[in-house]
């Protein structure tokens, strides 16, 4: 999308520089810096440190990582130890596992002096399949927002949590790309950004995205969601996935379930945009086996903005250093939102609903004629 | 309760300093400062500001502004004038109400040179009796706490929201008020703290007050309510109001009702502690009726904490200047949770299922025979 009028995409490769380029998303939405990646360690730290996050651009720098780990050494292995730092960076994301896996037993089957120019293609191609996977999300959103519209209003108001726009993608985004589909064809939509504690997400790249593209929206505090959709202010919510399970459970930014709920019990329509590579064909079955990962506690105590100086700075929101020792924090990334309480999934290839029947409609080659998810 | 071995309520007259002293709630929990009240403006801008909240606390900010308006000037004109100052203040807090009409009209029915001595011992009367109330909700309340043990478990997990301690009343507090007393008692009790966007008085009060007084807890952000009730790692909620209706709909701090909905399809009792001062007998009957304040939108964007230099520093969280302008916020400070979602409300006279029939058996002088809710 466009910064500045300028197109980005959100990682590439700059052939000048003879390194991946990524928008360091930690900087956001005070600084638009440009960061180089030019070994996996640095790849596998750009993941760690959530300079890039989002389940599909997770997977995409993967690739680049295991790209950037051929260029030092091609050999079995150095590709095995790569693999194992970059799925170790953030073990929720079904994505990551996929796009490495994937990428690592087709480097396995060539030599190793092919390997370099392979794992550069493939990283290359992950790219442009996740802009064109994210451009069909958003026409086949696109069309359920504008069934919403009704002669009673003129305005939609979509409601959507942490950041699973362009940012979170390669291009276009997974929930936001609906509504930048639908903006850009003339419908007026306003989209409630709820800010996404522990680490503002919502607040710093949501609204930062929503504010360069032009797309109206209002900021709250997530606590607001439950009243919002109660007093029939919320049309419908369109969320992302980190992981969804083929029995259609949602694993995705912690506080996803609770507005689940309550867009359940307030006849809110509840979309997940799902690209198909964020289902875990092969995976967990249960909502139970989903590793939740924990973070680290000072995301929570910690938040960075602008000094009345105007200099950036992080501040502590913690009292007394004592009470460092007697106040404990806790930080879940991740919770897993029921099925039942999913409308849909908005994949590529179109609106399904969130159960192992209609999925397997849609992807049956995802499934073996058994009915044993069967690998890719 | 106590504060570096010093017992403290959070509102008092000194005599030597002829003024109402508070604890200023603003600058907690960085610092411990008393903030004096001479003039009712002061005791007005104090619940506004914020340096005195929770419902008890504020009517007897209200009662206390109410008699230094006395005492600056008895007559009938200046009584209007403060009651409609002090009543703007906070337009969702039924306390507050309560207490200026009740002692607006006990005012009215005295010859002016009067209303002065009657206006201090309303207020210290009304301290008095707050306490009194906060224990013996605190004593129904660890009944219930001490109930949730069985065989299997040695800790009892308990979730607040906000700050519904001692610091939100005059002493002991209304949710918290429970924690404290199966604490002293000896019942093993972790808190599960929201810090409670976007002010973060779970995290700035809550978990202060809980320090000061040796209860394990641990902060986490609003989001994480739903995930922790899901995977078992919470026994109750209890939460305060500040108002609730007749029929057991509670009006609380924003985000109360995702943890209800939450807490009910988990099977997680939800207990609102509500002293009769906060239950609105005579006025809204519907949640509609009830007015939602909506405070400033700088506190969403603004925060306060600890910069490195050891400074207290307060920070934007928003990116360019020119976003200012093109992304909006919206800061609804409450919401309503319906009774259906409530397990029982605790008040001074016991729990009490959360609506009508039960209520008015608990409280039949609130009731006029003919079931219309009579005035006290």
């Amino acid at each position: 999308m466009f910064v500045r009028d300028t197109h980005y995409r959100t990682i590439w490769f700059d052939q000048a520089l003879d390194s991946v380029q990524i928008i360091d998303q930690t900087k956001l939405p005070y600084q638009f810096d440009i960061a180089s990646l030019s070994t996996v360690q640095e790849a596998a730290g750009a993941i760690a440190s959530m300079q890039v996050r989002g389940a599909p651009l997770i997977g995409a720098t993967a690739a680049y990582g295991l790209a950037l780990a051929m260029r030092e050494d091609s050999s079995d292995a150095m590709l095995h130890k790569a693999c194992e730092m970059l799925i170790a960076t953030r073990p929720t994301a079904v994505n990551l596992r996929w796009a490495i896996e994937s990428l690592q037993s087709e480097l396995l089957e060539r030599f190793p002096e092919h390997r370099l120019e392979h794992a550069w293609q493939f990283a290359s191609l992950l790219c442009d399949n996740d802009v064109k996977t994210c451009e069909a999300i958003g026409e086949h959103g696109a069309s359920l927002l504008t069934d919403l519209l009704d002669s009673s209003k003129s305005v939609i108001n979509v409601m959507t949590h942490c950041n699973a726009g362009w940012l979170a993608t390669v291009d276009w985004g997974t929930a936001l790309a609906p509504i930048y589909k639908a903006h850009d064809a003339g419908l007026d939509v306003h989209v409630w950004v709820s800010e996404t504690r522990p680490r503002n997400q919502g607040l710093f790249l949501t609204a930062w995205e929503l504010a360069a593209h032009g797309v109206p929206h209002t900021v709250i505090a997530d606590n607001a969601a439950g009243h919002l959709m109660q007093t029939g202010q919320v049309d419908c919510c369109i969320v992302g996935t980190d992981r969804t399970l083929v029995n259609g459970d949602v694993c995705n930014k912690i506080g996803t379930y609770l507005k689940a709920l309550s867009a359940k019990v307030n006849d809110v329509p509840f979309y997940v945009a799902a690209p198909s590579s964020s289902i875990d064909w092969h995976g967990a079955k249960l909502a139970e086996d989903i590793p939740i990962e924990q973070r680290g506690v000072e995301e929570v105590v910690n938040i960075t903005g602008v000094a009345s100086t105007g200099e950036l700075s992080t501040v502590r929101l913690c009292g007394r250093e004592s009470s460092k020792e007697e106040t404990a924090y806790s930080n879940y990334a991740f919770d897993v939102t029921p099925a039942g309480l999913v409308s849909a999934l908005i994949t590529e290839r179109g609106v399904v609903d969130a159960n192992q029947t209609a999925l397997r409609q849609m992807f049956p080659e995802c499934f073996s004629s058994d009915g044993v998810v069967a690998n890719e």
